[in-house]
């Protein structure tokens, strides 16, 4: 269904880059400034001077690829993503935003078109945050919500700084890493979650983002021996939590239509077979794209936790640690994606709300933002068997073409 | 209401023998083989051969102190218990069936009697299991459950071998550690639950000793990223294991009187807080009198983490890794018990089933056996705060001495 985009092109440049950190069962590892995310780094640089990319690396790492426009004057389309990965992540996360927009510029360049605007081709520093925490490092520093420095102090688990590691394959740019202006941002990305590739269809036009709430909580009861203790007398934090954990599933399925929750993370002490559990430590994790569904979730979870504390007569903390509102991106850059999404797959596509977060989320601070998603078959990503069908590739790029077209000439 | 034994020199002793490794919160720190063991013995051996007892000690450090009898040639009447501690532990746990022991033999002394069995106090080595793995380990090698170089073998989390410490503290014995010849043990101890304490009581008569079993179960889903992943299609194996931990607390609570569950232990992976739990590992105690309840309660386990596997679509896996019969004490030793708590106390007692494991569940493989219990303020044990009211110390003691001198006369 495409138009102008080379997808043979696309998928021989999407084979070649991916035998970069290849993994044996098929995915890569090219975690944030390793020597494979050097050399993938490397590549870009190679392909992107050979389309005629004036290439610059920022302070942060951060690659741009700039096609100039007929008015230079004229603040820049920009459109990419990311190509460090998880440890022995996927194939498509990221790199097929970097390398979609790359073959955008290609086809352009074979048509000869010129837009009236300056493109600028990106690929982000450290978004995936495996290595370095946080994650979105690099384009949360080009939003100005991080100082550089601060981001040169993050060191891995081996205490490896950022900064030194970022010098050490040859990638702390000149120029600096801050807020310049930009007419708007596209970032076409696989969906990571099941929505489109359930409902069979080949595109997803990024609404915004769901905000999300990251909550630590606590039981604290006695660790009673589990033989003579009757169970009338015991005050057991596990139970508790296992109430918590209840609540947070029927909370999802009652409070709000897009509501998620999670309690990811669960530690209990002693951990002994034949003690009650005396301290248990959970997290909840609840994300909604209604910021008052959000924070009714968070207020009910406080409450469920009061509950259960009460009928195991154990005590309770109970501490917000994160909020971040719902991000809703610019309607003209949706209804733009909107439109070339039509264009390319007809009705096969339907507006959407992501789970997950993006360097789109900083970008969106700046100038008006999208995103595409593509269909991850069976909702699975940041693992190895991360899989697009390719035909759905094909037509997210074509996508990507059409809406950067659109705001270029603008 | 004591008769004849002396609660003022027990006293004197009880806290003089609990300055050894006496911590600040008024707890002791004994661990088997530790330098305060080894001072707590030679406190023992000390007082052993100051009333009289000729001491011996066996391969595995166990202290036997012997008082003749009119006939030697009568099975001794043999009673103690132990004086490791767990790390910072309660003063009364063990310490009490040693010292009890001890004053029984003094209030004999005092008056002259002489039994016509011999009478041997006993304190065996490693009872608590907390440096040393399994506990009992000394009752259980003069039992035949283990051999000497089993438990010479075990090694602390330093590596330490329990045979090379026991030589280290110089109470390696020569006398074999074996089965032999005894006409029935009593055993006097806290109980370590909070029945007597509940009802008011001075004294439990022991009939016997929980039966139990020890499950490991573990679900896996999928670790999908908490944000895009609709609740619909998640297979979390937390939500699965919470299923379970209620599913034991309700099972407990219906399918026996006496029956009490516990997941004790819990381990979830990845454990993050923006991911879906796949895996999580956990354990299920459960304990009764009836060996049947037990079997019902495992045969229902397994089925509710079936139903909790089906419920989210996730694999499960279920493993009895240990299971023990009940082990009801001689009727003839508890129904001794019985008269001589009737003699001290009057109404004041009750029979009582143990939830924990002693020494003396081993020596009830060789000899008639049953046990005294004493009331444990608010059921608290294995921290420093435990305590009994002195009171029942003494009525504990007195009992102890009629059931001793019931037997010895036999």
């Amino acid at each position: 269904m495409s138009d102008a985009i080379d997808g043979t092109r696309l998928r021989e440049r999407f084979d070649d880059f991916n035998e970069i950190g290849a993994t044996e069962r098929g995915g890569v590892n090219r975690p944030s400034l390793s020597a494979a995310n050097r050399e993938a780094r490397d590549r870009l640089v190679e392909w992107f001077e050979a389309a005629g990319l004036e290439v610059t690396v920022d302070e942060m790492g951060n690659l741009f690829g700039r096609r100039a426009g007929a008015d230079e004057s004229l603040a820049p389309v920009l459109f990419g993503s990311h190509v460090d990965s998880q440890y022995n992540g996927g194939r498509y996360d990221g790199v097929l935003g970097v390398l979609g927009a790359l073959e955008v510029v290609e086809s352009l360049n074979d048509e000869g078109l010129e837009t009236e605007r300056p493109l600028e081709v990106v690929a982000w520093s450290n978004e995936e945050g495996v290595r370095f925490q946080p994650d979105m490092l690099g384009s949360g520093v080009f939003a100005g919500v991080f100082d550089v420095e601060y981001a040169y102090d993050r060191t891995d688990k081996d205490g490896n700084r950022f900064g030194d590691e970022l010098e050490g394959i040859g990638y702390r740019g000149e120029q600096p890493c801050e807020p310049r202006d930009l007419h708007c941002y596209f970032e076409l990305h696989v969906e990571q979650g099941p929505y489109l590739d359930e409902a069979g269809l080949s595109i997803g036009v990024v609404e915004g983002v769901y905000g999300f709430s990251w909550m630590n909580a606590a039981f604290e009861g006695s660790a009673d021996h589990a033989g003579p203790t009757p169970m009338h007398l015991r005050h057991d934090a596990l139970v508790a939590t296992s109430d918590v954990v209840q609540a947070v599933r029927r909370i999802a399925g009652t409070e709000g239509e897009d509501l998620v929750g999670t309690v990811g993370s669960i530690d209990a002490h002693p951990n002994s077979i034949n003690v009650i559990p005396e301290r248990v430590e959970f997290t909840v994790d609840v994300r909604s794209y209604d910021n008052a569904v959000v924070e009714a979730a968070v207020e009910r979870i406080r409450e469920e936790i009061e509950w259960a504390a009460e009928r195991e007569d154990v005590t309770w903390e109970f501490e917000e640690i994160m909020r971040i509102d719902a991000d809703p991106f610019a309607d003209e850059c949706v209804e733009t994606v909107e439109r070339a999404a039509q264009a390319v797959v007809g009705e096969d596509f339907r507006r959407i709300v992501s789970g997950a977060g993006h360097d789109a989320n900083y970008l969106n601070t700046l100038c008006p933002t999208s995103m595409i998603f593509v269909p991850s078959v069976d909702g699975i990503s940041h693992v190895e068997e991360e899989f697009t069908e390719w035909a759905d590739v094909v037509d997210g790029v074509e996508v990507l073409r059409r809406a950067v077209l659109e705001k270029a000439n603008e």
